[in-house]
């Protein structure tokens, strides 16, 4: 199953930098650096090199030194990929990095395909598919809880849980089997009450599992936020005071839905999105039903409806949303915020919060323009987002093979439930029970195919 | 000297990659690396292990683990820098990279300024300065030629010529100054004859090396070469054309002249800079004489000179121009290239090359845009860069600092050789020869100030 080619890669981000790294995996590894490489003591080899060591000298193309380079050598079985590894760190010229990567392509090397020193870690065992994933994700992860999530899961996190269940099951299936092969007899090694209570257990810890893909998905790609309010109500200016407060990130990226442009502030070490909405004033007093339209489904896409309103300023149709909306704003995180408390006079606030009070929103008062009063709204935005179920603790689906494949697990779980419940005949049942084994074997890669490998290592990127 | 602080950056392209190196260098390092680095086995410590050896272990910050990383060891002197260093590499997202050199900075490194790493290894006598100075040009070296002036100064071939002209100079100022001490009895230990005719030898030398610099700096930064003929004459159809011949690369730069883009093309492992010209057409008969002016300063500026005339089409006025060019071409690598020969007639191509013949300017006929014919023009490129007084052995002077303190150097030796014509007093001789030696000590290093390191350094990037 395994290419045996010796494979190479720029492991280091693309461009000039002071040193960059050549990592070659494969047999032929060693030999290979050998050719191209020269020791100082000229009668040494790198095959003859300990494992896990350092070596200076120089890479030779045509008796014409290319760079003064340092080998780093790590021998099969105990390497990333299981395989031989070198790794040359060279002077990070893109000239040398090129001309580098082509001497090793004259000598034997092939350029590795995006992710293929991760997908051999996997094909060699050191370690099942789930892990393989989330190192992509580690390297993509941008904030500290993606990170954070995406190191349980390299470390095993995911692959724990789910082993655990199809051991369980594979008891029971294996003894349900046995029952087949005496089926004249009427025999039942499976205590069809300890089944059903487990496969009760099994359903609940892969329904749970499921339904952390949203929390999950939302702390990898940031958790929408929606801020509700016209053009001139101070939006962007909220968004840059929430940035200097927390020295974040901000960068724009394409969101999920191409249409809006989104921002993206980390605060906390949480990535928020804030999505754009479109203002809900309109030229006549009533508010405009497709405006009204538009900015409900932001708001649904969203985990936290923010809406922000100018209290010097006439906001009359906002309250009028408000109202109209406000059986969808319960289902959600939501504060109203009321935003130039500077300039704005107090009847106009007073008014305000006691329109908060009335609807039950929580109301945070600040003017964004001079950065007061921020604190409160970042511990709300943070809290909401740990408000809910799951502890720290908790393993989180955030990749979306594991969310399908766990979606059917939990289908043919319901189905041995059923059966249970209705005695269907062993053989049935095994079906059943065999089918939530191969999606649960789907996420570790204890079932896998070509094409579904090829699909996950695709997006990886380069030298991993 | 050396600020004894152990200092630490990221040491690969900035940016994403499949892994990231940290690198600290000091007496620190490999304490500062134990208070956040674990082994698996925990009772294991980087201070206590071998050099030149790599360990597994994961990074952590308040009992949180921030990635799984290799850690590279190399012990002082033995280093790079000649001090104790440590390589961390890392998974390369960019949250990581940060996260991790933040650790340090709180565990006692400080963030490495532009180049210190080298400079910590010429301070530590590990190189001399013009080798240190060839690190970085090596890291910016985007062509064959450039990159192998910048990897011979670099394994010490500037350093070699120079620290051999000191130590011929230095032999003969010892005898001079010896003679000061015994001035009263008139003696004379340096043979007068023999100075002379070292100083005459070290003289051409020294004049040679600093010759080379308008050489071996267009070598480094691109061979310039202008291009005449108006805008319709298919000048940037034959850049493209001579682009895809070579599969080159082609790149937008700023030009040393700020009002002129410059095309940068490397053929045969030669960088060429293509300078703008403006077209030298006007609305009247005659040339404008500011454009001839203009035309002219590009003329001045370029190795190479490249009339490109369309076969096609009227060439009164650049036949004129050619004309009362001809003395300047002469002095430069010219040619004429006679393009759209597919689509003009036979006539008019036999009336252009008897031109040619009649200015004694090689000629080469093309049809740029199917790329036919374009091998005798590469050939022409390349040989005008090679048709000169330098070998592939000879040390070239790519530095700017350095030519200008050859070009002292000589001044001073030039005053030796006149001091001894005219037989001056052994006092002032001794004086002009140590202002040589403090000259040909600048270049290496042996004589240096921190203004002038700080210059060096500050060029380099962050990391090396």
């Amino acid at each position: 199953m395994i290419d045996q080619n010796t494979i190479c890669a720029i492991s280091t981000s693309p461009g000039m930098g002071a040193i960059a790294v050549i990592r070659l995996s494969g047999s032929e590894a060693l030999a290979i650096t050998d050719s191209i490489f020269q020791f100082p003591d000229k009668n040494k080899q790198i095959v003859n090199q300990d494992p896990n060591t350092l070596h200076y000298g120089s890479i030779l193309s045509n008796n014409e030194i290319i760079d003064e380079v340092i080998v780093a050598l790590f021998k099969a079985p105990h390497s990333f990929t299981g395989e031989d590894i070198v790794e040359i760190s060279c002077h990070g010229s893109v000239y040398i990095q090129q001309t580098l990567l082509q001497l090793l392509i004259e000598h034997g090397c092939r350029i590795a395909k995006p992710g293929e020193f991760t997908q051999r870690a996997f094909l060699n065992g050191k370690m099942d598919l789930s892990q393989a994933e989330a190192v992509a994700d580690l390297i993509s992860s941008s904030s500290k809880a993606s990170h954070g999530i995406a190191l349980k899961q390299m470390r095993g996190g995911v692959s724990t849980e789910i082993k655990s269940l199809r051991n369980q099951l594979l008891t029971f299936t294996s003894l349900v089997e046995l029952e087949l092969d005496f089926s004249e007899e009427d025999v039942e090694f499976a205590n069809r009450k300890e089944l059903s209570s487990l496969s009760t257990n099994i359903h609940s810890t892969i329904k749970k599992l499921a339904d952390s893909f949203r929390y999950g998905n939302a702390l990898k790609n940031g958790i929408p936020v929606a801020i509700i309010g016209d053009a001139n109500v101070g939006k962007s200016t909220l968004l840059n005071a929430l940035l200097k407060e927390e020295k974040a990130i901000v960068s724009d990226i394409a969101g999920t839905t191409r249409d809006v442009i989104e921002d993206v502030v980390i605060i906390g070490g949480i990535q928020f999105r804030f999505i754009d909405t479109a203002g809900i004033r309109t030229t006549s007093d009533t508010i405009e039903t497709i405006g009204i339209e538009r900015t409900f489904d932001k708001i649904e896409q969203a985990d936290i409806v923010l809406t922000l309103i100018d209290a010097d300023s006439s906001f009359n149709e906002i309250i009028m949303f408000l109202t109209r909306m406000s059986e969808k704003l319960h289902e959600k995180h939501s504060a109203l915020i009321i935003n130039k408390i500077d300039i704005a006079n107090n009847e106009m606030i007073d008014e305000l919060v006691q329109m908060g009070d009335a609807m039950e929103l929580p109301t945070f008062q600040l003017a964004a323009k001079h950065k007061t009063n921020l604190d409160q709204l970042i511990k709300f935005l943070i809290d909401s987002v740990q408000d809910n179920s799951y502890s720290q603790n908790d393993v989180l689906i955030t990749n979306a093979r594991h969310y399908e494949s766990l979606r059917n697990a939990e289908t043919a779980i319901t189905r041995v439930l059923v059966g249970l419940q209705n005695e269907i005949s062993g053989d049935f049942l095994s079906q059943d029970i065999r089918e939530c084994l191969h999606y649960l074997g789907e996420i570790t890669g204890d079932i896998s195919t070509e094409e579904v490998l090829g699909n996950i290592f695709k997006n990886f990127c380069i030298g991993k």
